[in-house]
């Protein structure tokens, strides 16, 4: 291997000094860096060689041009770069390995005519699909304009069921949640999540109320504590829990942020976390789960493989030439820490 | 503008069906799509109109092969995507705005291996120049291998001195905190940072020493309390100084979970904040800042700042194909909120 750091001027060696050193044409080094075209194995190992003297690296922007593929995927995140997007990335990055594709950033802040302008580029630019992704699980519209780009949806899906969209199962998540929760004995339960309008909240919701009552037990306090995602929120939902239903025994929450309000709210008013009420969270949000009074029990929607999964998705879409790949739901993981 | 969204099928309309459809050649469509070379206002026209009725879109790889720029840049985060390198990030796509170039996303996670691969992708992909970013403010070496390719360094600054790196100021953020600490009339102020080991520990704590030397003082506790970055080293710190030096009246912590650690060992002892004492943070990460009680006043690094200066930096090399840009310090902010 050539060490471009000691060979700087280098690095932008073209095709025909290759071909000059080597004394071919540039057709035939082109055929031999390729590992193309017929020709005698001391021609290819000349031109071989004199690539690597020169330290001449193939501008994969004109070899795109030849394939028809330009060997990078667009990656359009639509709420900014955060704490949900970030994971999913690194999954990508994960699927993609070791391999030549590079990944394209377009950071449309939820910006519709930002997304129209980055999409526009993407496709001068020729990618070889492009992969969507937001920081909320409800169904976003179909990227308007994608045309017949290959499109994978992940985390964020899909509202049109023809696209191949990669979810969280956030039913899934509840279930390990409540599950965790009555076999360790618990009955009074109580739900403490984010708004309403927002997928999450929702689904979640919605199993938890239904295992409960296939159990014969309804929530603490009645009903669900809908209110938003923020610490703030956890620290006045157990005070209110606890001072209407005195008995409850634990709290399951819709995210980190809620369930470590929770916590401290119980801890100042003398309640035993895990002992008297038991805590599980959702995310598993290091910062949060890790940092709490006690570390949370949490669900980890695994967003790595959610990232991973809609690249791998992806890649079987633009290899195939072909609609085969199929929508998924990622499994969630329960972690469990010293809460519950 | 035509609506890509009702017209997938043209998405990959090609120039040469521009031509046919205009009668011309397809050196003429070029150059009427182009705005350059001489033809009568008629002939552009008709090109024109036949792009726009066929959703063509120029081939930006085939034009960087023409320009001999690519209209992209690398950018390479050695730390994975967390909490610094994303408002780094968002910074830089602030200053390519609404433009033509994208930006290809390289996650190295400090693997050099992984790092001399993306590098060569980069290369091959003959990006205009490379934006290195990572998590520490400790200088790294300069990127092995980057040859003639402009490079500029963001938050993690080279230690080669004739590369360009945009930095935080790290000396001015102290002082921001103890200035301000000070005016509010606190006199024995302890300060809680991360390890030795971190440029970013050592250079708040040296600049904080300093001020307080000139004013007179010697810091709470006698020395600089070093530990992690963590809330739970926030808290035990909070403790033992507050334990061996009952009078101190403020803290400034290294960052902010160290300073929420030492909120919630205060108010747990019955210590009033910022009464009886004063906390400032440092990073204004909104998570640790808002949630903390009292919301934390704290030093503001200005992230997306470096980003985007970072990224002025990059363009003007790249434009001017000259060696003008300079290295540059950026200021911090103070975020006054209710703990000082």
């Amino acid at each position: 291997m050539t060490d471009l750091a000691h060979n700087p001027a280098s690095v932008r060696a073209r095709l025909i000094d290759v071909a000059a050193r080597a004394g071919v044409s540039v057709g035939t080094a082109s055929k031999a860096l390729s590992g193309s075209g017929r020709m005698r194995d001391e021609t290819r190992e000349r031109v071989l060689g004199a690539a690597e003297a020169l330290g001449f690296t193939p501008n994969r922007n004109a070899q795109s041009l030849h394939t028809g593929r330009s060997w990078t995927i667009g990656l359009m995140t639509t709420d900014g770069i955060g704490r949900f997007s970030t994971p999913v990335l690194m999954g990508v990055e994960d699927a993609l390995g070791a391999g030549k594709i590079s990944v394209l950033l377009c950071d449309t802040r939820g910006d519709t005519i930002r997304e129209q302008h980055r999409l526009r580029l993407l496709i001068e630019r020729r990618v070889d699909g492009i992969i969507v992704t937001g920081r909320r699980t409800d169904p976003r519209p179909p990227l308007a304009g994608v045309g017949s780009i290959p499109t994978v949806y992940a985390f964020s899906p899909s509202t049109d069921p023809r696209n191949v969209s990669v979810r969280s199962d956030d039913a899934g998540g509840a279930t390990l949640a409540i599950e965790h929760l009555l076999g360790l004995g618990r009955t009074r339960i109580a739900h403490v999540t984010g708004p309403t309008h927002h997928a999450a909240a929702r689904d979640r919701a919605a199993r938890t109320l239904e295992l409960l009552g296939r159990a014969g037990l309804a929530p603490a306090g009645g009903r669900v504590h809908y209110g938003d995602w923020s610490e703030v929120w956890g620290r006045r939902a157990a005070d209110a829990v606890i001072r209407t239903a005195p008995d409850t025994d634990a709290f399951f929450c819709g995210n980190d942020h809620i369930a470590r309000g929770v916590a401290d709210a119980l801890r100042e008013r003398g309640v035993r976390v895990p002992e008297d009420v038991a805590i599980v969270g959702y995310d598993n949000w290091d910062t949060m789960a890790l940092s709490a009074r006690p570390p949370l029990t949490t669900v980890d929607m695994n967003l790595g493989e959610i990232g991973r999964l809609a690249t791998l998705q992806l890649l079987s879409i633009i290899d195939a030439d072909a609609r085969e790949a199929a929508s998924v739901t990622v499994p969630c993981l329960l972690i469990v820490r010293e809460s519950a």
